[in-house]
């Protein structure tokens, strides 16, 4: 008898997780009156100004090969952004296109981390980057955050002691995707310390920074507190400022002496970004204020309405999200969130993530995304009232 | 003293070489005169008729995220256009839609080869395999094929003697770039009885299957002899036949029980491909033949050209490509090729591509794109008797 097919893969290869939000979707997808809140995306598509930076740039024949970096205008683009951010300057040699934030969490990874090697990942967490550490063969060790209805918390002693010798990297999504929790400046600091202190990279998913609910107009930044040598690598996307989800265009942001090997990584992953997408990234950038704006201030409303609808049920049990654009809740009596989803899917035809597809401490819990329609945020909530109250 | 950024990266991507065209591009780029036959590309922009597939998928507002395994729309057309190809059922299930041919390769390889693998290499090759599998932590041995006037040639017993017990995969270029070699029907048996006599997987790249300047319209393929449960997985492009290189677009083919496998490295790589990109690659099957029949009319036309003006130096030796569109050429009494495409970049103002970039057996040998405008060819050829005769 001969091995099969599948057998014949590498285990880290044959082993990665399927998508933990994917059983429940397939479970009611194809419902008509399906109230879809278990995706990571707003529902607005891509400013039309945007996608004419696209259009124009292919009726000007621009499908050839282009730099592996990316384009410097667009990195240029990214400097002035981000000197705007964070009022502080930036090199367009730290900036790298990429074809995703996903590809550059993997080029990140590549970078610092492989066979045997472990990764640090509060959680719960966004369940990519561990798998993306997984494929590589490293190992990620889950951090567990504390949960209460005041805020997530992450106790820096706990994350001391989860570092071994083969310890690489520490994950840092603040914004936090599903928690909403956002690291202050002091818990920011902190984890600099540790990192400097056992030579850790942190890998820094600020992707959410911009859909922040407290005071400063954006989430506190590892820019508002790193030098130039410290073992920073950011990775970050386009997906969810400007409605590009499905673009496929991030960038990674990395001290310019890395340059040449991101270039390389780039290369042989996926030899660069087509040229007309990063027109359409450089006017999202420079033109795309206003868009922004707007997303934040729908979140804004998005997150009241939910969070005075959980309210009003009486039951649930939360953190009121002070970034990104999730509700992470529990309902008192359903502990177990795949089956809670599930039911609430098949049930009412109401999408929700469950919260075991993002790791250790988020087993209780449903995954809101409220960057959606009024109607369809209404409706959802009085989906779950009804299946309570059933 | 701390350690540099540098040194902190792991080896594999420390170690990821730089592409050796790059030196020689970078020695002319910049010339008004330039004539630039280096590049891996022909010089047609994307037809139109593919732009304007994705500018009306953009209008619809297809920005959102979208199947991992790609549109099953473009699954579809890929089968059917397989189906033409080669003239046997294919099911869309074994197709998969990638972020480029270069992605199909990384995915391909984090399948089945990693730390301490090694994965063979006929050589001279397209140097992007190689580094693909170096940067996963697996070694590339290349095998020298042997250069004549009449063809290069793979010697399956040295292939065979290159195998080790760390040896997991076989790459196979046919038609290959840069040398032009295809291989004949018989020597794909031989290579898949070796494969499977030592439990190997090929990495098929026939990319540049439809440029085939033999009997019977396309390049033999594995696709012609394989059975169902052999061990191989090919990568695609829309790049060549339809003129998209600058899209980033391609395909993996595979049994459709790796399905899971590779929808998973996709999610955790690039997270899939922008559906208006996958509606222009779905017209470009669907509609594209014509094109195509352009293109490779264009490229016979340009491979008679420069054969005949190499011909009249009488001091160029080559083997005359028998598919894939460039000429691999050496020049007598000039042996480093580095030294020479540096001379002839800057002497000239002609940009060829050094052999010694392709590895083993290349080092004499200069690499001209012949899928180029009649009078670049016409002019580049006139540089080299010039630079001869000086």
């Amino acid at each position: 008898m001969t091995t099969s097919l599948l057998a014949a893969l590498r285990a880290p290869a044959r082993l990665a997780p399927e998508s933990g939000i994917v059983e429940v979707v397939n479970a009611a997808r194809e419902r008509a009156d399906l109230v879809p809140l278990w995706v990571g995306e707003g529902d607005l598509p891509t400013p039309e100004f945007i996608c004419a930076a696209a259009e124009r740039s292919l009726r000007d024949g621009e499908t050839f090969y282009t730099y592996q970096r990316g384009l410097p205008t667009l990195r240029e683009a990214l400097a002035r952004y981000h000197e705007r951010l964070y009022d502080r300057p930036f090199s367009p040699d730290r900036f790298f296109v990429t074809g995703s934030g996903m590809q550059a969490i993997q080029i990140a990874l590549q970078m610092v981390a492989g066979d045997g090697d472990e990764v640090l990942v509060p959680s719960p967490a966004w369940p990519n980057f561990a798998a993306a550490a997984e494929v590589l063969g490293a190992r990620a060790v889950p951090v567990e955050m504390a949960f209460s209805p005041d805020g997530w918390t992450l106790d820096l002693e706990r994350l001391t002691a989860a570092i071994t010798p083969r310890t690489r990297v520490l994950f840092v999504n603040s914004p936090c995707n599903p928690t909403g929790w956002v690291a202050g400046r002091e818990i920011l600091a902190g984890m600099l310390d540790v990192a400097r202190r056992h030579g850790l990279w942190i890998v820094a998913d600020e992707v959410y920074g911009r859909f922040y609910y407290g005071e400063g107009g954006r989430a506190p930044s590892f820019y508002d507190i790193c030098e130039p040598d410290d073992r920073i690598l950011f990775v970050n996307t386009f997906s969810k400022n400007w409605a590009m989800t499905g673009w496929r265009i991030g960038w990674l942001s990395a001290p310019a002496e890395l340059g040449q090997v991101v270039e390389n990584l780039i290369q042989y992953s996926t030899s660069g970004v087509a040229a007309f997408m990063q027109r359409a990234a450089t006017v999202a950038l420079d033109e795309g204020e206003a868009f922004v704006a707007e997303q934040i201030a729908r979140a804004v409303r998005g997150r009241d309405l939910v969070c005075s609808a959980l309210d009003a049920l009486g039951q649930a049990r939360y953190a009121p999200p002070a970034g990104a654009f999730y509700l992470f809740f529990a309902l008192d009596g359903h502990p177990d969130s795949r089956r809670l989803a599930l039911d609430l899917a098949t049930g009412t035809g109401l999408g929700l993530a469950p919260g075991s597809a993002f790791g250790a401490g988020g087993g209780a819990f449903l995954r809101l995304c409220f960057a959606r329609r009024v109607d369809h945020l209404e409706e959802g909530a009085r989906r779950i009232a009804g299946w309570l109250a059933r």
